[in-house]
């Protein structure tokens, strides 16, 4: 018997907040960045704003200077990864709904769930849509062919809520403490502007 | 008489403070970078500590969490743009001193400042020494053929350490909060990790 030629790759993990700009920017990119090396992704919402409670950290649109570069800085990565991008008016947002029904669909339907959370980020980030109206995601279930008039039941269930509890937990053990996060292995890249580093690490195994 | 062909472009501006990592990798890189587009770069060394007093804002590396996340990607960002890199042991460190060196060199020996700069930034992010202490600076002086000893004179002089304090002073006016900080007309670019934003921009004229 020969050893396997290869063994099987784990997942890349991708955290994020459906609040977070640039966790809109990483989610349109990080599927297709994941298979031209072979890899598949691990989506996981969770809680920034629970994180930020525990750290003390303040939302980068709220602190002097910074918040003034960023919102400039949002829309010109956007443009420069070719991404469409409006800031929302509602801002941050409420996605604990959002977050719950991914958990709800990546368990039921997990070959659509990646598609589902692309269309929220869509409607927070291009449409303008707000998150904490639960007809919002309802909608977007539906134009994916998903049942929607299951979604209002599904995340008020106590299962559900418990899993975004520990998803969230789970991030903060893991150190996350911004957003998008990406785990490549054990190697953590915070920032969708770490995408050319995250590419590089798997075509060079690391570097 | 016809009008000019092109208008002499405005030179880069780049704000820095010589105990930022980030602002190492970008002054190993900027002057070429920009050169590529026909363009200078006027470099222009600040005390980021004065901003960060007026502004609240804590060093990165003495953040929960992003601290600690801080020195993995300081390490990283130089291996993916070939650049030696060892976390000072001393760490701030008080640039005041290498600061009004520069100004005072950019003053009397235009030609050389932007190599010494670069030759400060070296001593503390590859031969980890101490730029509180005169004697390294006036050493990195005499090996690029300066006059370095009149180095600790010159830096005590009132003009220079009035430049020092306008420099910071105008960073703070120019909503400089970070380093490194680059301008680009009136663009601004926040961290080296920019610098593709900013090659991109170079190339397109602004997208």
């Amino acid at each position: 018997m020969s050893a396997p030629l290869s063994t099987p790759s784990t997942p890349i993990e991708f955290w994020f907040d459906f609040t977070s700009p640039y966790s809109y920017l990483a989610a349109e990119k990080i599927d297709a960045l994941a298979a031209r090396h072979g890899r598949t992704v691990d989506w996981h919402p969770f809680l920034l704003g629970v994180i930020f409670k525990e750290t003390g950290a303040v939302p980068l649109v709220q602190l002097p200077l910074k918040g003034d570069y960023s919102r400039r800085d949002f829309s010109r990565s956007a443009r420069y990864l070719d991404l469409p991008f409006k800031f929302p008016s509602k801002f941050p947002q409420a996605t604990v709904s959002a977050a719950r029904a991914f958990y709800w669909l990546s368990d039921a339907h997990p070959d659509r769930a990646h598609d589902f959370a692309r269309s929220v980020f869509r409607a927070v980030f291009i449409e303008d849509k707000d998150l904490s109206d639960i007809a919002v995601l309802v909608g977007i279930a539906n134009t994916l062919g998903l049942p929607g008039e299951e979604l209002p039941q599904a995340i008020a269930s106590p299962e559900i809520k418990e899993r975004l509890k520990q998803e969230t937990a789970t991030a903060m053990e893991k150190g996350v403490f911004g957003a998008p996060y990406i785990f490549i292995d054990d190697e953590p890249f915070w920032g969708a502007d770490r995408l050319p580093q995250i590419e590089h690490w798997l075509k060079t195994g690391g570097f």
